[in-house]
């Protein structure tokens, strides 16, 4: 085999698949990038089983040919070779030799015929959004999700199409993220668990641009994601979503209208003053015009004061300052709405447009 | 007590303090920092016994008295702070009040009476240079001395002042760093050790500016320096530094002038192939015009070549590659002049103007 690359393009196919290549692993094969030039194309692979992205790599090909490298050397060697054109070459026992300018890397390769090309998708129904969209989907649900869970469920999130809507719901028990977004044309109904590692990954590789879109195929077993050059196809988790619908109110008695800034700011300085694992709640007292935030823990004490908008009943409520933070965040709007029913009941925060829902309960409190 | 500071003027102060102040201590009060406003000026002071810092803080003063403040909590507060005013307001228990528009914390604080201030020093023996310079000298030489050695020596660096030029020094062993700086007027002949981690700190705070001087003063027992509105004050290390001048050799039997760029980017990629904690050298093929750098390990091989200019015999030597990258990337010339003498000889890194020396011992090689 042998092949030639622009270091910029290499560089680019190198990351998007070492994406899928797991850092610690059992079968050395795994480890590996697959470069197959067999047909009249590049293609770059990275696969742990669970996850496997594919890649079609822009490069002159001298000789056909496959192999396996080690996909951590291989990006450390491409990232520092001068930016140049790259040849690979291998020999009959798949060793590698790497040439740039005056630099010449011989590394051992594998033969690719143990690699585990990605597996064939019936790719019958499907959705198709852009992927800017897509990349702030997962930006705004997944740290809702819980990550190290023994219940493989909530490691994951629900993607779910109905009427021409996706929505995307992560919950880890304590709070629950949910992001709509309207599809254009006809949609099949779907319902799929996405591990949360899959979409942590993918969300790194999306492109910022609203312009590009991405092709999502759904299976039993599956999920594909087709975009630009690269294909990604993820295992789902097995088992039944919980009913969100059930969860979800539109019953309120308190609506407060907040600045998301000054909101998300006091919230942070609040919890300054919790010690990591410590579970005091910040206590929220809504009144007429106004939000005062405020803490009593052993470190000290803080008193804030924000100008709102309130419709309903007085409240006075105590939460977990890491859930609101998490969840102001990934809001890009100015103002956020609040709606609460009582000290016990979960507190929702909406946009207008009703294209996201986090729904967060509240903690116990001694006033 | 009662002060008012704009937001900007208190957190470069407390960013300034804060690096005398020890992470772990048994003593709390070490923690903390000082906030003295007895006089008619504010000053704030961090000191782990070791090395102290002392700041003259812009701000009006309200009411006068002084503060001990725990100095992680206080600067992430002033940090999270909005940018406006900030009062800071305590009471007879040293319950420190901080204001910020609508925002109120309440920290307990402690009496600054059991506060060290910095030592007195005898303002005797002194240089000024830079700040600029310092800095740079800093950075230049003190990535080789040993941070963790039983030997406190070698965890310090040499600062000798003679003939109106300074030179510091840091070793470690496998490799030594000199730094040459002419300095301006008459100066006393000096030499001392100074604490590796009173030069770390201090260049952090020291400005980019080359305009901007430092005063460094010497007693037997301190070095103080005194830039801006801030004093940095620390102990030395006791003993008898290492010869130098005995180590330092002006004969070789090869000169090679390489470009310095490409002779970095060179071992940098050599790196690749050897592990962490491996003893395996790079080895260096010194011949008329070109440098060929060669690893051979057990990950791959990697053979390179520079142009170079050359004077004296060929060579092949073999070196520890994280000593060279070390030494190449705090030097800012284009081109660098190695002096060698035989495998088994130091190699001396220089500049024709004889500002840095770096020497770095050999390792053995078999070929």
């Amino acid at each position: 085999m042998k092949l030639i690359f622009t270091k910029s393009e290499l560089n680019k196919a190198v990351g998007i698949v070492m994406k899928a290549v797991p850092t610690r692993t059992t079968m050395n094969i795994l480890e590996c990038i697959l470069i197959d030039a067999t047909t009249n194309e590049i293609k770059f692979t990275g696969n742990d089983m669970e996850l496997g992205i594919e890649t079609i790599v822009e490069g002159e090909i001298i000789e056909k040919g496959k192999v396996a490298i080690d996909a951590k050397l291989f990006s450390e060697i491409v990232r520092k070779l001068p930016d140049n054109e790259i040849t690979i070459e291998t020999d009959s026992n798949f060793t590698a030799l790497i040439t740039c300018e005056k630099s010449k890397f011989n590394i051992s390769g594998k033969s690719g015929d143990d690699f585990s090309y990605l597996p064939a998708i019936l790719k019958d129904k499907m959705i198709t959004i852009s992927q800017f969209k897509l990349r702030e989907t997962i930006n705004q649900t997944l740290f809702s999700t819980a990550p190290n869970d023994n219940n493989k469920i909530l490691t994951g999130e629900l993607f779910e199409v109905k009427d021409n809507s996706l929505r995307v719901v992560g919950l880890d028990g304590h709070r629950i993220a949910i992001r709509n977004v309207s599809l254009q044309g006809r949609a099949d109904d779907i319902k799929v668990i996405v591990p949360g590692k899959t979409l942590q990954e993918i969300s790194k590789i999306l492109s910022t641009d609203d312009e590009n879109m991405v092709n999502i195929y759904f299976t039993n077993n599956h999920i594909l994601f087709e975009f630009d050059k690269t294909v990604v196809v993820s295992r789902l988790i097995e088992g039944e979503y919980f009913k969100i619908n059930q969860m979800i109110s539109n019953d309120y008695e308190t609506k407060v209208i907040i600045n998301k800034k000054e909101f998300l700011d006091s919230i942070d300085r609040a919890n300054l003053l919790i010690k990591e694992g410590e579970k005091k709640p910040i206590i929220i007292t809504i009144e007429e015009g106004s939000l005062k935030v405020n803490v009593n823990s052993a470190i000290g004490t803080l008193n804030e004061d924000i100008d709102i908008e309130k419709e309903g009943k007085d409240l006075m409520i105590g939460f977990n300052p890491k859930f609101l933070i998490d969840a102001l965040r990934v809001i890009d709007d100015e103002n956020v709405n609040i709606y609460l029913v009582n000290p016990k009941a979960p507190c929702f925060i909406r946009d207008n447009e009703n294209s996201y829902t986090y729904i967060i309960l509240p903690v116990n409190f001694t006033a």
